[in-house]
C-alpha cells in the first residue's frame, strides 16, 4: 500500500460496537450514524426492547458471544454494570471505553487496551441534544488511543478534554453540584412557589437568565444578594419565612454562609 | 368629552418618574421608552453621574422639590433607601410604587396611593434584558392602580402576577434558592476544576441544559445522580474527594440528603 500510516487511518472509517440501551447509548447512537467518521459495527443491549426500533439501521444483537471484530466497543451501561460486563467479554481486541465519571480506567479488565470517553451532560431521552454541547473526557493507556478517542469525539462535533482518572472524578463531583444540587435547588424554589399557590413559571426567566450569565462571565462576578451584600436584615427575613422548613432551613444557611466566605463579609 | 372613561384612559399615556440609577432603573427606563403607552416625565438620582448620558433624551432632575406631577413614581433603589425616601416625598398625587421583593407595600407612607412593581429576574449592567422574560409581581392598594400596573408591565411585554406583600417575600426567598445560591454552587464547580487544572468551560454545557430542562419539564422529573438513585458507593467516593474542603462537604450532605428526602430514598 502506497500511503503512510497516518494517511491510511484518517481513510478508514472508525468501526463501533455500542454496548447498552439507556439514554448515553441512544445519544451516542445518533451521534456515531451522523458521524463522518464513525460506522457502527453492532448495537449489544441485554434486553433489546428499547432499541429495537433501530433494528432496520444497525445489526442488534443480545449475545455476548456473537460480538464481532470493532475498532472500540462503547460500554455505555450503569457505573455499577461496567466491571461485571467488562469481566465476562471474551478477548475482541479493539479498544474498550466505559462512559463513566465515577468508575476508574484501570478497573477495566487488563487484557483490553482501556480508555474512557465521559461526556458531561444530561440526557433526556426524548430531547435531541446538539453534540457541541457534549464536552467529553477523555483517557486512554495508549497514545494512539487517545488520538482514536479524539477522533470519535471530534467527527461527533463535541470539545474534548485530556484527563487522568482522578481528575475525571472530581469534574463528575463538580457536575454533581452544578446539575443534580442545582436542579434541587429548583425543586426547592417549585415547593415555595407552591405553597403561595402561585405557579413556578414565575422562577422559569430567572433560572435561564442565571446559567446564561455565568456563561460569560465568573460565577464570582456574577453573584448578587443578601449573601454577597452582608444584608443581615433581608436574611433575618428569610429565616422567619423558612421557620416550617428545618430542611430548607439548613440549606439557606449552608449557601449563605459559602457565599459570605467567597465574597468577604461576615454574618 | 364623547368618549367613555375607559376608552379615555387607553388613549392616554400613563406618565411616568422614575426614581434611581442603578441596573433596575436603568432597565426600566428602557421598556418605559420603548413602551407604546407610557412616557418619562422626569427620572430622578441623588447623583445624576450613572444617567448623565440620557440628558438629551429625558428630564434629569436631582432635586426632590423639582419632581413635576406624574401618574407613576417608581422607587427604583436600594431595599434600605425605600421608607426614608418615601418619607422625604412632597404628596405629589399619583401612584408610588417600589420594585424590591422584600418591602411590604405598607410600608410606604400612607399619604400615598401605593403599590408593588417588582421583577423577578437578574439585570446586568450591561446587557439588554428581553421584557418578555422579565415577570412582575404587582401589587397595589385600589383596584384601579392595579390595572393600571398590569398596563405598564404589559406594555413592557412582561408576564404579570397578581400577590399580597407576604406572597411576594416568598418568591423573593424561592428566588434567591435558584439565582444567588444556585450561582454559588457554579461557582463551586469553578473551584473543583481550577484545583484540577481544568476549564470551567467544561461544566458550561451542562449549566445551560440544567436549566433548560427545568423550562419543559419539572425539577422533580429532572432529577438524576447518585442521591436520586440512593447510590451510597458514588456519595462515599465524593465524600473521600471532599475531605479537605469541609464547607462544600456540608452542602454536599444538605442537598444530598434533600434529593434524596424529596426522591424517597434512604442514604
Amino acid at each position: 500500500m502506497r500511503f503512510g500510516d497516518q494517511i491510511v487511518y484518517f481513510c478508514t472509517m472508525i468501526k463501533i460496537t455500542l454496548i447498552g440501551a439507556g439514554n448515553v447509548a441512544q445519544h451516542l447512537y445518533r451521534a456515531i450514524q451522523q458521524s463522518p467518521s464513525c460506522e457502527m459495527v453492532q448495537w449489544y443491549a441485554r434486553n433489546l426492547d428499547r432499541i429495537y426500533k433501530y433494528q432496520e439501521e444497525v445489526k442488534l444483537c443480545d449475545q455476548i458471544k456473537s460480538l464481532e471484530t470493532a475498532d472500540v466497543y462503547i460500554l455505555a451501561i450503569s457505573d455499577d454494570a461496567i466491571v461485571p460486563f467488562a469481566q465476562v467479554l471474551p478477548p475482541l481486541g479493539g479498544l474498550l471505553v466505559h462512559t463513566s465519571g465515577t468508575v476508574g480506567m484501570h478497573q477495566l479488565p487488563k487484557q483490553f487496551r482501556r480508555g474512557v470517553l465521559y461526556p458531561i451532560q444530561t440526557f433526556s431521552s426524548d430531547v435531541a441534544m446538539p453534540f457541541d454541547q457534549v464536552p467529553f473526557c477523555l483517557e486512554a493507556e495508549q497514545k494512539s488511543d487517545m488520538q482514536l478517542l479524539k477522533s470519535i469525539a471530534s467527527s461527533f462535533g463535541c470539545p474534548t478534554y485530556k484527563m487522568s482518572s482522578s481528575s475525571r472524578a472530581h469534574i463528575h463531583l463538580a457536575a454533581v453540584f452544578v446539575n443534580n444540587f442545582t436542579n434541587q435547588l429548583y425543586r426547592i424554589g417549585h415547593e415555595i412557589t407552591e405553597s403561595q399557590g402561585i405557579h413556578f413559571d414565575i422562577l422559569k426567566p430567572l433560572i435561564r437568565e442565571t446559567a446564561n450569565k455565568v456563561q460569560e462571565q465568573s460565577p464570582y462576578r456574577s453573584q448578587t444578594g443578601p449573601a454577597k451584600r452582608g444584608d443581615k436584615k433581608t436574611i433575618k427575613k428569610h429565616h422567619k419565612l423558612l421557620h416550617e422548613r428545618e430542611d430548607f432551613m439548613k440549606i439557606y444557611q449552608q449557601l449563605t454562609n459559602s457565599i459570605a466566605k467567597t465574597h468577604g463579609k461576615k454574618l
